[in-house]
């Protein structure tokens, strides 16, 4: 997971005789893009086309779809090429311009600072950079201060910010996530996980960096790299750190989502309209629950622990065997347990009402809404400078596409959504919790969340833009019952955010920054950040393994899926994908595994090769891929792709799609 | 948790000055009973009358219940006295006789026996001393043989069986477990979670010793005893066991269990009807699921973890301290850790196939008659000394009991619960399965569900009874598709049970047995032996605890109940409660805590004075209790229990039922 800026030369040219010229870096980094809800893309033609998972596209397909057209399910092709290509009501896509090293900045403005005070110079500082970085146009550039090696280096990433995203092709989900949740991240594997969308600018096509595609794909042990955004990772996380995780976070996480896995498989069993309305967010969690569940894994693993603490006790041997170092770095460790020992404590009623690692605490695209609403107006009264991250004049367009969105508003499954989490959040606080009480008064979670959904006028976005433009005048004075209840729960969870942030992020980063630094004096920089959702390259071959003593073959074909195809959901083709059968190349490549470092981001990351073809689309890891958040096992874990040559072979045979088919391959170097 | 014929006399007298008389022992001993389905209950008149929970009485309210009748939500009267009480269809209630010391048998058919040799050894023993032990009459006599101490001793105890228990009276459900999930394991509690019971024999009601009531209840630091039987604790397990449970068992359990909860909850909200047949079993998994919960946060405590490891240190040492004591008991802990190897490997296509700790695995009430026909009639064709542990001659009056109940079946519900349990064996086993590809075929778990539960003629008892009767031939030669589905899961089933007995549970059994040897050989026999399900006493003193600096008082009454009553489920009190508030005794106690030591299946027991009155009626633990299955800690464990002063004033005031007063108030000592 390399910087663009610091690629391993040396490894690439020793193991595999390849040096990337300038064209190629330029290309990987201008044709790289990322989603801002949490995807990774690229740009796949000169006039804008992005590819990206149909898994990323989700809310796009759902937001476009009505009672009588199901996109989601069905797939998507706009009818009369691009001029008519409808766009997604939510959607924005950043593409990488330009990154600034800005360690001495902040290091400077951090220098001595504890606390809240550190809390507060990190986001003075961090606002003022992004707004110099945006130089007065936010809907056009788009800037993150982006923390390395947990403080141990500090970069200013701008992108080209694109909201007019439209979208030009998506497959059914039946061939999309062919295998569904049994066969999620296992291999073999046959999904066509992709779907094509376009930026557009000032009205047009926006002109674009690409990778052209190579309609053949890659071949077994051949060299292939993935650009993407690797959401973030914990291999730099200390001991005490991943036992926190392991003892508390992840099992509470599991709970919480199973039990809304269950909610919404059952929810979605009552009606087809339920299911349709329902299947994203339960992609969502399912998936969400498969990671964590990995996560539960490799923590629970004795030997990933071991490792972790030979390092953890060697820098500290080596940090004490010097007077000076010892004085120049002290126990950063022992910071850090105390401040673990404050997120043990606070971490549920945090995660139940401010939220971490989303979707957790209170649930329902309406309540959302109430949430931004109310912090969002209050935050903008503040100067830039004092206001929490996230809401930042740099964050303004992005909460303002979210609170215009047309995007219609399920109240079934936002009811459920509801009744479940404050459900949820009394069984996490009790009963006799003051939050819980003010919330609840003498309503149940079901009449509360009832009632709520029904009377709430935010399913409007002109009512929501209103109450945004009044700002906080406006949405104090607001009798919205949404409103009401997100205001309630808003000094809990301000107080639960300031403990969170001063309490624990801050010591966490000051040590994390000291250990990074005394890594880098004993070590030298060889090896990567941890992920932080920006790009990243990895490099790797097309390769199986084994698994429990047999062989993973690379590749997956047409004649496997056919083979594997029973009839019934998750294992059912469309009546296209059936027709086709005897018309498309059978031994055509469908899916393949690499052993690329990725993770969670990654998704919707072109596999490029090395002369700069997209031959690939990463859609997922293997099961072994998860404990990749905290260690990358090049012996298991691997990365799953989409075949180019399945690409081309299913829009020219299945959708009909020749035009699409052409854009792709026109520009082969 | 004393067994009663090792009370710690010398404990009782030196700290609390008491000493039992031989009177008051045998009344403890003939006066405390247990409910076959895993709870405990006591004799509380001399005509029969049995006092158990609410929520041990759950199934047969449920199954009593028709459309337009809940007795389980609104409660219970026979409406003309003794004449007029409906028998429970499937309740079993057994009544502890005699307890035998078996262990020289056991220890002499097991010498020198491995693997499959001892599991056949340890089998045939068993079978041959409960024959022995029912005399001819198993539907008078149940006999059990029990292993304390993991192996220590073995036991053997004989029941007076009951299979007619008629309800007397039940409390409303609001009543009965008022603040519902969230106020489960805390404190303060306002519940009144009791049950009324009657055993008859040929159709009379059974003549008992019993627990009169004093209707006063105890007073704060009084001295109390339970008498019960607490269903499993582990404080004997290893390290290694206790490691297994905590990375592999009780994370995928909670995530089954959660899941089902999700699915259960929204199940309930389509529809009255959902709500009322799903009640009893969302109970359950909301019950258990909080239990496994405590047990992950018990099993991550280090200082737990510490206290184990220190003492199996300290056992080995002592062992290997001398030659002797070295070639005396060897290395069981190696043995332990082989064990545990395989377990880690089998043990979820084992919960899922063969299901440990039910409800787990394949779920529903027609599978698991379907499953109950295809292993009895195989088992029922070999000597009884060859049966499976659960399905011997001794056993087949409770299976015969089960097979042939009236209750009703459910089939929307037993359609989710077997669609989401085959969903999730897909999910835990992997599509490529072998059995779970013979299961589904090209069916979806959806389809395979609806189309066996409403193919299925299993809901029906005579279609059960016939098939039962016809034995394995009438099974085997069956087309019934439920049926079909055991048959087509039972291959796999019993290969991982055998796997489990033979390479799990047996080198466990003798390595446990061996450590347990060096224990009383170091320390003699200073505690009791692990809980199994058998009658226990446990004393302590009725006492609040401190809570995180606040201290939670020992007693709440009445008037505390009608402040909490929001209105809403699950703290609103019904008509009859509302219209009491004027004529109860508002300082009347309710619900009050005590150190006594008890776990899971201790649910029903009376709490006992030293004169041998019923004071209180255990129903639940403190949230700290939970992590008793490992240790018990004094200081924060507590055990709730109902108030005899609130079952009269409420039998009186709220339930206008003075006969039922009258008869618990009869014989006051």
């Amino acid at each position: 997971m390399w910087t663009m800026d610091h690629l391993p030369l040396d490894q690439l040219k020793k193991t595999y005789g390849f040096t990337p010229s300038a064209e190629w870096i330029n290309r990987v980094t201008q044709a790289s893009a990322r989603l801002a809800l949490g995807c990774s893309a690229s740009f796949v033609s000169a006039d804008g086309l992005v590819m990206t998972n149909h898994h990323c596209a989700n809310e796009c397909l759902e937001q476009l779809s009505d009672k009588t057209h199901d996109y989601f399910t069905n797939g998507y092709k706009a009818p009369h090429g691009q001029t008519s290509e409808p766009k997604c009501p939510a959607m924005e896509l950043d593409g990488l311009d330009h990154i600034t090293d800005v360690t001495d900045q902040m290091n400077k403005a951090l220098a001595g600072r504890q606390g809240a005070e550190f809390t507060h110079a990190q986001q003075a500082t961090e606002a003022a950079l992004e707004k110099d970085c945006v130089a007065g146009d936010p809907t056009r550039w788009r800037c993150d201060v982006v923390t390395l090696y947990h403080g141990g280096r500090t970069a200013l990433y701008r992108y080209r910010r694109y909201q007019d995203v439209r979208l030009v092709m998506a497959p059914d989900q039946n061939a999309a996530f062919f295998g569904g949740d049994p066969d999620n991240f296992n291999f073999p594997r046959y999904d066509l996980d992709m779907a094509f969308l376009r930026v557009y600018d000032g009205g047009k096509p926006a002109k674009t960096t690409y990778f052209p595609f190579d309609p053949a794909g890659p071949k077994d042990g051949q060299l292939v790299f993935t650009s993407g955004n690797p959401g973030s990772t914990s291999r730099e996380e200390s001991v005490a750190e991943l036992g926190f995780e392991r003892d508390v976070m992840v099992p509470f996480i599991v709970g919480y989502y199973a039990t809304m896995d269950g909610a919404l498989w059952q929810f979605g069993r009552q009606s087809a309209a339920n299911r349709q309305d329902a299947q994203d967010e339960l992609f969502g969690i399912q998936n969400s629950l498969k990671v964590y569940t990995g996560w539960a894994e490799t923590l629970a693993d004795p030997t990933m622990l071991a490792g972790k603490t030979a390092f953890e006790t060697s820098l500290r041997a080596w940090i004490n065997a010097d007077p000076t170092r010892a004085r120049t770095y002290g126990d950063p460790w022992a910071r850090i347990d105390a401040a673990i020992r404050v997120e043990r404590d606070i971490f549920v009623p945090y995660a139940m009402l401010e939220g971490r690692r989303a979707p957790m605490g209170v649930q329902g695209d309406l309540f959302s809404f109430a949430k931004t609403l109310v912090r969002g107006t209050a935050e903008r009264d503040k100067p830039d400078a004092d206001r929490l991250t996230g809401w930042r004049d740099a964050n303004i367009p992005a909460i303002e596409a979210h609170l215009a969105s047309t995007a219609p508003v399920h109240p079934a499954l936002d009811e459920t959504m509801l009744a479940l989490s404050l459900t949820k959040l009394r069984q996490a606080l009790g009963a006799d919790n003051e939050t819980v009480r003010l919330v609840l008064g003498h309503e149940s979670p079901d009449q509360l969340a009832a009632r709520l959904v029904h009377q709430t006028k935010l399913g409007d976005a002109k009512v929501r833009m209103a109450l945004w433009k009044g700002g906080s005048t406006a949405v104090n004075a607001s009798t919205d019952p949404m409103i009401v209840l997100a205001r309630t729960l808003e000094p809990a969870a301000r107080a639960l955010r300031a403990r969170m942030d001063d309490e624990v992020r801050a010591p966490m980063r000051q040590a994390a920054e000291i250990i990074a630094r005394a890594r880098f004096a004993r070590d030298g920089a060889n090896t990567y950040p941890d992920a932080t959702f920006t790009q990243r390259v990895s490099y790797g071959v097309v390769k199986g393994w084994n698994e429990r003593g047999h062989d993973v073959p690379a590749f997956t074909d047409f004649a496997g899926l056919y083979k594997r195809a029973t009839g019934a959901d998750p294992f059912r083709l469309t009546k296209a994908w059936q027709d086709a059968q005897n018309r498309v190349d059978l031994a055509t490549p469908f899916d393949f595994v690499t052993t690329n470092d990725i993770i969670g981001g990654n998704s919707g990351s072109p596999v490029i090769d090395a002369q700069g073809h997209a031959v690939g689309l990463i859609f997922d890891g293997n099961i072994h891929s998860l404990g990749g958040d905290f260690a990358y096992d090049g012996s298991l874990n691997r990365a799953v792709a989409v075949d180019t040559a399945a690409i081309i072979e299913a829009l020219k045979v299945v959708y009909n799609n020749q035009a699409l088919a052409d854009e792709l391959t026109r520009g082969h170097l």
